[in-house]
């Protein structure tokens, strides 16, 4: 009854068993490897780009912050919600990357609306040379509190930075999570909806450690490998990157595990709405899931050996009945039967 | 007949083994995991240094750059050889993370000399607040060159940068190859010789991609964490980095394997010494040569079905006679018979 | 009539006189000029701090910036209001010379209150090494909309900032018009207030272009040579800012040159009072007012010879009764009649 | 009898006379004033270059390191030659602004010769994405050791960059010094010979701190401008910074200035040829000499009254005939009669 994190999961065997089997023999360094000609083929088919230029690495943070880097000058102000990743969890990478700052942007639901938006594009660059310029739109899909953007809201957002001539990054971390939602394509999430570069995650999904950088203009493919090698993010064994996400795309591993860890959240989703004592903040739509119960609750439970983040305070001493907050995150891995037992846990 | 370089051989079977036990289960991430904690263990006593700070990056690049970056303030110099590599292959990834510059040092065999290295360190800061001050020296052993520092070589160079009251760094990519060299203790070849922070390289010899960074004074812990974070180099899944280190270190696997890379680069370096058209560069220590031949030979051996860099230009067209040099590299899974064939290939 | 703003405005004809005197054979630069000697003297006992470290730069944000830069680490988060200059008007410089990112706090009156600051640090560092760390609290006086800090409630912010041992910076663009509204000492307003560095603004109120860096803790002193000539701010000549700094601390004149701003901004504050079609946005307390009045009145205004901002768009076209805010700064040169004058065109 | 440097000498009177005319009423900030206009023509005449972006900037190494953040990207590295003022006296400030590294280039007499430049060249970028790529190349006209570049050496140099498609920079800190001994135009001596952006310096030739930047590419010019302000190094009350300028462009007070300076080195030079125990270290060509003299020399000489920089090392002890370097820099102000007193000082 693990809950803490989708990165706390196992890798799933046959991405193991992709490392061993690439493991064979001498290959070039540095992405030039064999397998990363197929990965870059597969990747630029599932995105129906096929020009787009196609990097990997091993840390979303890495992803986010190069291909930021990559989008936005030293000079210019990165818009993205108040609880963004880049925002809240990477500890400036992102500014130290790009050199820019980044304004935060109201949100409901964890999703900037095109008028918050809008309004804080509008907010910028309005002194000259005096104030930051304004620079690229970071959108995470799926958001840091599990809910999805439709297609529709993913191109309102764009819309409004096209208005303004800027660009769009799309922090997909739980890219495969957000698809399986969606029930549409990668290329209508992304470009047909305005995005211009993503970072399409692995790792939250059944990898040890891999990231796709995807950029659908080529235009800045070389300084991407610059900056990538300049921040000590290039691997020589390129390879062991490459065969995960081989293993990954292949026979559609990525869209089932995201399809089961989907399936088990909203499993779980049902089974507390049955809950007196649970009260869910979001509308849970992918993998994750914020709910409210009395702190006592949250002592049983964890006691009761279920491990979960409790976001905001000490769930072990205080007033029985003060609400806290618990994130609970399900993955590839996790078993119908696991959720029961979790449930029966809850229910007390 | 690969001798491009040590990171295109495959990584130790044991250590894709050890990956696959690691992967059961839920495990804590970001270096919470519990393989860490035995690996911090391991290699506080292969470094007889029960204090030290250790961590785990996947990039050699990284590993330096961070090191070097709580060492060095950025107004300050860092200084190393010509051949360094955190000069001449990080593409600037060193003054990303610090902000400092370099100072290069005249070098012979691909070392600093304690004269050079005094010689260097005077010549900065004679002009106050005008010039860059003078910052931590980076030694690298095994060198680019393949030449091994001693044990007294490196009390030598630290030594002087005693002096100035600088800090010394090692880059230490093919650090058990130098070790295996040298028949002397991890202990004996940093700490004992005045060296303060290590960069342990494993993804050269047998690793798919690990290297350790080991602070000998834990004071600067707690800002490596945060700039490693902030480069983006934190694993989340941790426990696939802990888990390669673990294996590398368990019954001298990472000597042994370096041990066998070292034997076959002498059995080749004897080999070449026979060879009336070849010229040793260098005097080959661990597991790389560097050698002259004219350049029909090096065309010819490479159509031959070797694979190893010519360092100096086009081997496939002008003057037969002209000489060129190539670098070989050994790695832990050569067999003595690679090399005999290599050798019957070089012949003619 | 021209309240554009304080920089607008001439300097004192001392100035001007200190230069030329200062300006006779040969001085030693970067510094170690004999006026320089006397102004560090002048500005410790102004403010009663024998030990302070004090340097001089030309720009305000160079003195905000590596202020910053030397209370700041690269993987932190400075806390300020959301109308702080080092915020919207210096284009990402405090990012660029520190590192670190600007966590906004919310205010009221351009004044963040004990209450947002302690919320704000609470909302960092909740997140281990994941998200930026704490870092220093920089407080604006005069506040960038014209109010003052009481010297009660800089203790309030300084005394949150130091339950989490933060240190203070203070922007004291416009100091002297600060101190001559409370009446209260230097001293008062800033280190005995718990402030631990100080931009101690010149250039808004009569100098050509100097401000100077105070810091009470001396021991960042080398550090912050290093860093203003890092960032190209150590003027070989200084000599010419020492001169303007010597004048500006001679007979109080920075002291009479504020009061008369002051004054007649008081006096402008009455008598917009007293028109109808005026209303006052904050409580004027040094030399800069904001007013909202209808659009065709800012129109007429304008028309009529008078120089000032509109802080919120167009007010050249569309609803005459738009409301819309103009900002009017006084400057140390302004007369009485000027204001008459401008108060009688307002009156229309 | 001060040759310290030509930053220890006074500016002009009618560049002092300038600040007072210019410090009358109301001004536009920031670049904004109607002096500006003026100098921005002037330059623009000055250069024969009509499309030239041109701003005025406080100090040299401000100047230069703003000028090459435009020209060089933060993987590649500037080519300079070993005294290079970027190199040796800015503490990192061309690194800070652009991120870039240098790469120190052999010269002889203090000027890269188009085969080191060319050879230097060749060394980067060898190595693909892991070395840094190959940048800009900044000349500095005169050379820190008093050297004047031809017209034709600087196309030769230029001829090289161009030959990979790298631009050039001038560092004039001492442009009007090498322009009155060429006796060329400043076109010819930049754009004309190849030149893409000049440090125009007036600093060291009778201004108080003032440099302009001149891009005779305007392309970046806004990229300039926010990177200026960036920096901390746009002036509110910019007037007088443009005021200086325009006193120093006025009726050729630049180069009779220079020419001064020019004048009483070459009297000084020749008085020196005369001194037995004198050696001149290279030809001093514009307004700097280095030279040889023993200990003792020295010692008596300073003794005597005169203020100059020995370069290496202690002159005030130890062997009286060891021969040290002394550095003697003359500027606008100097008279006949001073150089005869030093002289005759000299002789002993």
């Amino acid at each position: 009854m693990f809950f803490a994190s989708d990165n706390a999961g196992p890798a799933h065997p046959k991405v193991i068993e992709a490392l061993s089997k690439a493991n064979e023999g001498y290959a070039m360094g540095y992405g030039a490897d064999a397998i990363m000609d197929r990965v870059r083929d597969k990747i630029r088919d599932v995105f129906e780009a096929p020009q787009a230029a196609v990097y990997l690495v091993a840390t979303g943070t890495a992803a986010n912050s190069i291909l930021l880097a990559t989008m936005a000058q030293p000079w210019q102000t990165i818009f993205c919600s108040p609880m963004a990743h880049i925002h809240e969890d990477e500890c400036n990478a992102p500014e130290f990357y790009s050199g820019a700052k980044l304004t935060i942007v109201p949100a409901e639901n964890a999703k900037m609306t095109p008028e918050t938006l809008r309004a804080s594009i509008e907010g910028e660059e309005t002194r000259g040379v005096h104030g930051p310029q304004r620079g690229p739109v970071s959108i995470t899909q799926v958001t840091e509190k599990g809910t999805v953007h439709s297609v529709n809201e993913i191109k309102a957002l764009t819309g409004v930075a096209s208005d303004y001539g800027l660009k769009c990054h799309l922090d997909g971390a739980r890219f495969a999570n957000a698809l399986s939602f969606l029930g549409c394509t990668a290329a209508e999430m992304t470009w047909k909806a305005g995005i211009d570069a993503v970072s399409f995650g692995g790792t939250k999904n059944g990898l040890l450690g891999v990231e796709a950088c995807v950029m659908f203009d080529p235009e800045l493919a070389w300084e991407f490998e610059l900056r990538r090698k300049r921040g000590g993010h290039l691997f020589s064994k390129h390879r062991y990157l490459s065969a995960q996400m081989d293993a990954y795309l292949a026979d559609d591993l990525w869209l089932d595990m995201a399809g089961n860890a989907n399936a088990r959240c909203a499993q779980l989703t049902e089974g507390l709405r049955g809950i007196d004592h649970v009260t869910l903040s979001f509308e849970p739509e992918a993998n994750m899931i914020f709910f409210q119960m009395p702190r006592a609750e949250h002592a049983r439970v964890l006691a009761g050996g279920a491990t979960y983040y409790v976001m905001d305070g000490d769930h072990t001493s205080g007033d029985p009945d003060r609400l806290l907050t618990g994130r609970l995150v399900t993955d590839w891995s996790m078993t119908e039967d696991v959720i029961e037992s979790f449930l029966a846990l809850m229910r007390g």
